[in-house]
């Protein structure tokens, strides 16, 4: 990631690095480095680089690449992680020659500084900290001061003059070994640290309040209390030897590597085990050494807005842990400018040097030490989602990085922090210390939204229709309740996965959901709802606010305001003129459409949708699912009386009202689409989603209907499936009513033919929804070819469209070479073909689904959210090969939810699809991701085992 | 098939025919002889012969072949069905030269007959008559007594002396010409014949009663008014020519092919259209020439029985049709050795020398014409299963065939008809007659029962306990109803497939089961069940009586009888030696083991199946379902506990009363399977099957548990699943709960611990059902083996065994190198593999899945009876290779109900797996299917398209 071609190496002393080295891959240069154990590092030089990570981590890696940039780093050394997979693997012996190694560096140190280690006069103290190659905040283990005893603390005093500083070092240090390497730690829960007692009952004993009330005389007597603690408890003395110091901090270090906290922030994070941890020893310097010393973290531009500022926060006479304490408050990084322009002109030359080196927006700790600057850190630093835009475009503008190098400074994933609605954070924050925080859920669809509860999709669009703002709130949703969600400001379920149907509907709208949030109790009947392990009961019409971003759900009403992006592209409320962070976003998206190779089309249903889809960049609808629009007021009606028709003739005369209204829905989005690709699957759905599951509403539509309500009754009785995601659905209903894919084929073209008369472009493409074998495909390919014929000859028009193909089973994806006989295109329907190649209902699969990635790591991620690359994967790979082997210039894109998710859309790339197809609202992150994949991202990833 | 090597050829005059020429495979001899379109034959001589039935269909190569032997064959030739193909792809043009060949063809019938075509003295008459590659009886079309005219019949007179004969005849003629090739038919459903009206209308003047009452005149006259109805109403004049009848009639006879009666026939028996139809032109002979003439059918062999005896009727002074029209009773054939010594003789010596050719069971049709006899057909004769395995064990016993070919004679399925129980026939007859067959359902489960109706479990059982007779009748059934289905005679559903819960349960107990049966109106509530479409309301308790081999459903009882085979092998109430049945089918099996490569294991759960498995010669158990044996009165409760358990120490307390109930039954499993591999799948189903349903259930429960029924209902509830198929099951289950696995594990091991240290072997194989992912094997086998340490230890046993796992979702095939890396064995679970790679429910399917085989030809077969080989039978084969790539000697079997499916098992042992395990009754039927597949059946089968 980093740029080394400045890097100096130890060997050349100061002659730029051979390009070849840097660029080398890990494996080669752990091959080339397998003999030496031990890396320097010391101003000026050093024996590794910024791209030896694997072998150095981060820490290590990043010292010495500053050391050999000249920057000011103390001198010190790292032991590799190829050291700690030994120990790991050899009951924690060491390779045979490192004791050498570490005694010759120490040597170095001692030259360079003109101090020795374990001197009593000049002590050389150092610090030992672990860096593995990812970050593990907190994780690891720091020892500080080490070096320091009985004998040495006089050396320290000698050398500082200052007995109250040394001791309190001194009585640091035996804490810090006491505690790591020694084990004296608190017993239980309750016990609070043993060392701090200590420090307690010797303030108490001296009446003062603060630790720097103690004087060095009180420190000194807590070093020996301390000591004694350690043996008293641990049954073993504190070691005097500084050498045996050493090496019990690097045994520590290097076993913390393998300690439960580490190995679940592993599991967690997907760190493999067998990286293993570097060991980095170096000299200490000390920001607490008077009122010329200080200690300070900075950014190179500010981490949460991106502005081209030095951002950061110091404090004099004070070590890290003091910043991090919170005793004292640190002081804004100008003003060091005032306090002391010498040392912040130093930093801000170093903050030049190494943005201008590492091209990125850097992490850095310093420490000044009586007047003189030293650098103990530096990375690359972390930001929020507008940072990353901002600080990408303009180091563009600055020529630090090309546009190319730009997009890939920016995870796809941050986009959708610039397209949601958010909490007001104030409001937010008031809210969580009001205690108004219920319990957490899925974070299905993100963005905010608060408004009264509603437990029926009716209510919701009355409250609607009222002008109020609504929480639908449901066990689960269905088809049913679309018109309430649109209705809705957000959705929240008790039941249901990322993909389940709230969520992937939700996601399409644009609406915020929280899903699956279990501890919802939710009782219809009674209007209410509890939630488990509190005494909160919610009425309908309660306020709640939900947050589909972190999943979180509150109680009360929290302001929300929608982001600039969407201000300017969907509400069209703001001038873009006035909108910089949409100015940053539309540049970074111009960028990327210039680079990727992959279209982005999403999935739309209606005019609005695809309204909003043009406005984020799409270019076409890659799915329409022709169902939704069924559930319109005025097409749930005939589209009930289709189903409940008992006779083809009653199904016909039904289906001869749907027509219109649906040639009518397709025009509409044929005129938004402006001559765009629209692909138009036909009817999917098992029917009986269609029809009323309460008892009220079945008798109104039989009352409606002027039939008994037995026979709506009987009919939903006769639909019901045990297994409805693999029953009478897809092409098995147009096969089994071929009348109906006749309506909806007609009412396609004869909208494209109206829209092609009037002089505007058109271009359908039906897709044949679950085929498994290439007859099916045949079957109504036949119908909507010999319909499109039929209308092109009354309407007298010629109509440019296609025929193809959902491949959602696993079948279409083995027999494609079969079925590309037929389809003019494919599209793979990744939710179903996931569900049916792992046999896993996503609806049903949270119960294991979340344990099998979480705790037991058998797939990586969710494989509703990122395609299982090994298995659906697999399939996938095989379909484009066999349909592409029959029909070289297959058109084969993806509409599931996955064509969103950027580990997918790269996946998509690679293995040469032509367009992805996701939520209108993903559209955006869809084309970041598809211009990595064009960069190569993701190119080596695949299956981790 | 034939033996043709005796066959002669025409242009051989009497030698031997090339062993070569008989030899060639259809397709070169279609190449060598696609300058022929036209085969001669006459007695003693031939141009084709019996194994060139593509070429000249199963008539006319049978006529070629008889005639080679020498055999008195009125002399003919056949047009091929390559002619058929050109006309119908030509608009019924036919191939240059055929008029010249045909032409040429008739010139030698004259010369060998004496007689003229179209001669006024002495015509020449001839039939006409399709015949196709395959019989499709009553299909097509045939005319007779063609070249009569008003001057030919005259001659007819003058060769007969017998106006009436000849103008019967020549009505006859006009007749059928008049229908088949002019097109005279009823122009309504409710017109009668348009000639049999005329012929009505005659006897009326006539006042007479019967057809042979009519005068020479009369016939005559009859002749006169059917040609003025065709001219009349078909506007076209009959043809005097006889060139032109006969090339009408043999335009009308290719025509044929394509009519909607054939086109649906070649539909429903899978016969492609591109086969086409010979036309077979025949010198006339006639049969109703006065008493010295006759006609009749037989059998080389008892169709019905098998047994070596000349089986067959006939009646003089008649035709063909006469026989069918029904109107005089034939005579069995023994009854001409009386009347006819000569022309028996002739007919017997017939007899031998067709069985002698050609080896088998022949169908043959005879003429005698004034005392002289004509061979007009020879087939291979259609028979009982009963009847095949004893002809085929006869012919190996007479040295006819060798016993593989014996083996052949027999068709896997038919072994089905020797191990059922029966209706009494006669019984059966008289319900019919009675009119007491209520409806039809599918044969899901062969044989018949006979009982009264319960419509509960519980129910069933009760009556059972009483002694009664019953039939379980349940809209569905369920895992629940496990016991009442072992208690009752046989299993009625009104929904679900041929593989539903209740078909496959019903097939692995030996119930009888007829599922799926539509027209059932099941009201529990009422206790009652009504038929569609009929007055019939049934009451609990009232008789019915089903027929799971046609799937028809009585009102009433019928009584029954267990086969012959059953009651030597299940029941041991006959002795084998007082059961020629029995040792018949004992013999044939002998010979299937000893060609079969593929082991043949069974499915079963508990001790009784295992000792039925092994009386049928199973080598092993398969697949042993554990969570059956939880169904059982004393573990229900348990399981139950262990479900509703809120803690692991819950769960863990109700497993431990598990574990010694499951142990005991293993140990009984594995003492009856003496020493034989078993294995046992792990929990499967999903939890809530083992939940009650009902709310009266649900309280009795909770009354005995001592717990609120709304924890149970509660529980119900958030086990409810939207797709069971697809949730949590499987290993899903024992990785979630770690404890299960350990437990059933324990008891497995346990259990073989025991069974070995009293001295005999046990040989368990632990299957882990529903993997996807290795992990999940591997975190599953990891517990297994653990315990399998564990009880050796403690036991201070050594025990043999495997673990393996299903292969059942996609997945698991796509990574089978993967699992094989953790797996001894490999199980395909074809059922819900094909679940999964359809993405079709079995349960949900029959709406579609009936008329996509029926109607749409999508697939050849069901694919939840035989296996889709090109797209679940690709998966195999990835599977297989993939799985011992890695492990080349991976055992691999099949325990999906595919195991017992003759087509299916052939697929198996073509892809290589080591066995094959299906429901104990079938296992005779798998073992003669592996014979056959041993011995290349079905080699060259596959895909159709």
């Amino acid at each position: 990631m980093a740029n080394t071609r400045r890097a100096k190496t130890m060997k050349g002393k100061g002659k730029p690095a051979a390009k070849t080295g840097a660029a080398k891959p890990v494996k080669a240069q752990r091959r080339a480095a397998t003999k030496r154990m031990v890396f320097a590092f010391e101003a000026g030089r050093a024996d590794g680089n910024a791209g030896m990570k694997a072998l150095l981590g981060g820490k290590g890696a990043n010292l010495a690449e500053m050391a050999a940039l000249g920057l000011p780093v103390p001198p010190g050394f790292t032991i590799s992680t190829e050291v700690c997979t030994y120990f790991d693997t050899h009951q924690r012996r060491y390779p045979a020659g490192l004791e050498a190694e570490v005694q010759k560096q120490l040597g170095r140190m001692e030259k360079n500084l003109g101090r020795r280690f374990g001197d009593a006069k000049n002590p050389l103290l150092v610090s030992v900290r672990s860096g593995a190659r990812a970050s593990m905040p907190g994780m690891m283990d720091t020892i500080l001061n080490l070096g320091l005893n009985d004998q040495t603390v006089q050396g320290l005093i000698a050398q500082s003059g200052n007995p109250r500083f040394a001791y309190d070092c001194y009585r640091r240090f035996v804490q810090m070994y006491g505690d790591i390497v020694l084990g004296l730690k608190p017993e239980s829960k309750t016990e609070i640290d043993p060392f701090e007692a200590i420090i307690e009952r010797k303030k108490h004993e001296r009446g003062v309040r603060l630790d720097s009330e103690l004087s060095a005389d009180d420190l000194r007597e807590l070093v020996g209390e301390f000591k004694a603690a350690i043996r008293e408890r641990r049954g073993v003395a504190f070691p005097e030897d500084p050498y045996k110091q050493l090496w019990g901090a690097i045994g520590a270090v290097f076993g913390s590597w393998m300690n439960d906290r580490a190995i679940a922030y592993r599991k967690m994070n997907n760190i493999p085990e067998s990286w293993g941890t570097a060991v980095n020893v170096q000299a200490m310097v000390f920001g607490n050494r008077g009122n010329d010393s200080g200690t300070g973290v900075a950014f190179t531009r500010d981490p949460a807005t991106g502005e081209n500022v030095f951002y950061g926060e110091f404090l004099m006479n004070a070590q890290g842990e003091d910043v991090v304490a919170g005793i004292r408050t640190p002081l804004p990084i100008a003003d060091l400018e005032r306090e002391n322009p010498k040392i912040y002109g130093q930093l801000a030359k170093i903050r030049r040097t190494l943005e201008r080196h590492y091209r990125e927006m850097m992490d850095i700790e310093f420490t000044i030490e009586q007047g003189r600057l030293y650098m103990l850190q530096c990375r690359v630093g972390k930001r929020t989602g507008a940072a990353a835009i901002r600080i990408a475009v303009d180091m563009v503008r600055e020529r630090l990085i090309k546009p190319a190098e730009g997009l890939l400074r920016v995870e796809p994933e941050q986009l959708n922090q610039l397209l949601r609605p958010t909490f007001v954070a104030a409001e937010k924050e008031r809210a969580v210390r009001d205690q108004r925080l219920l319990t957490r859920g899925l974070n299905a669809g993100p963005g905010a939204a608060t408004g009264r509860i509603a437990f029926h999709a009716e209510d919701a669009e009355a409250a609607a229709a009222r002008g109020e703002r609504v929480i639908l709130v449901r066990i689960e949703t269905s088809p049913e309740d679309i018109r309430g969600m649109a209705a809705a400001q957000g959705i929240l379920t008790a039941r249901g996965g990322m993909t389940s149907h709230a969520a992937l509907v939700a996601r399409q709208m644009g609406k915020v959901c929280v899903a699956g949030c279990d501890a919802l109790l939710i009782d219809y009947a009674a209007g209410q709802m509890r939630v488990t392990g509190t005494d909160v009961a919610l009425k309908d019409g309660d306020s709640i606010s939900i947050d589909g971003t972190s999943g979180e759900v509150f109680l009360g009403e929290i302001a929300t305001e929608p982001s600039e992006v969407v201000r300017v592209l969907v509400d069209r409320s703001l001038d873009p003129k006035h909108a910089p962070g949409y100015q940053l976003y539309d540049q970074l998206m111009k960028w990327a459409d210039r680079e990727r190779r992959l279209k982005v089309r999403a999935n739309a249903d209606q005019p609005d949708q695809c309204a909003n889809a043009i406005a984020f960049g799409a270019e076409g609808v890659g799915l329409c699912r022709t169902e939704h629009m069924f559930f319109g007021e005025e097409k749930i009606g005939p589209m009930r009386e289709m189903i409940l028709a008992g006779t083809l003739e009653e199904r016909r005369a039904a289906l001869a009202k749907l027509l219109p209204l649906q040639r009518q829905d397709f025009e509409g989005i044929f005129r938004e689409m402006g001559g765009r690709p629209v692909t138009i699957r036909t009817i999917d759905p098992p029917l009986h989603e269609f029809l009323p599951h309460a008892a009220a509403e079945q008798e109104a539509l039989a009352h409606e209907m002027g039939i008994p309500v037995e026979r709506i009754r009987e009919r939903i009785e006769a639909l019901h499936e045990f297994n409805p995601m693999l029953g009478f659905r897809g092409c098995r209903l147009g096969i089994i009513f071929p009348e109906i894919t006749e309506m909806q084929a007609r009412a396609i073209f004869e909208a494209a033919a109206n829209v092609v008369k009037s002089g505007k472009a058109a271009e359908p493409e039906v897709m044949i929804p679950l085929v498994g074998h290439v007859k099916e495909l045949q079957l109504q390919a036949d119908i909507v070819r010999r319909v499109a014929n039929e209308v092109m000859k009354e309407k007298r028009v010629r109509l440019k469209y296609a025929v193809g193909t959902m491949i959602e089973v696993p079948r279409g994806a083995l027999t494609a070479d079969a079925i590309a006989g037929v389809a003019e295109f494919f599209s793979f329907g990744t939710n179903d073909l996931t569900q049916t190649t792992l046999g896993v209902s996503r609806d049903d699969a949270a119960r294991f689904l979340l344990p099998y990635v979480r705790d037991f790591e058998i797939y990586d991620k969710d494989p509703f959210e990122s395609i299982d690359q090994e298995g659906v994967g697999g399939l996938m790979r095989t379909a484009v090969q066999k349909g592409r082997g029959v029909r070289p210039q297959l058109k084969i894109g993806i509409c599931g939810e996955h064509g969103g998710d950027p580990q997918s859309v790269m996946f998509c790339d690679r293995i040469g699809l032509n367009y992805v197809s996701c939520s209108p609202f993903r559209v955006p992150i869809a084309r970041l991701a598809a211009a990595h994949a064009a960069l190569g991202v993701g190119a080596d990833s695949g299956t981790k085992d």
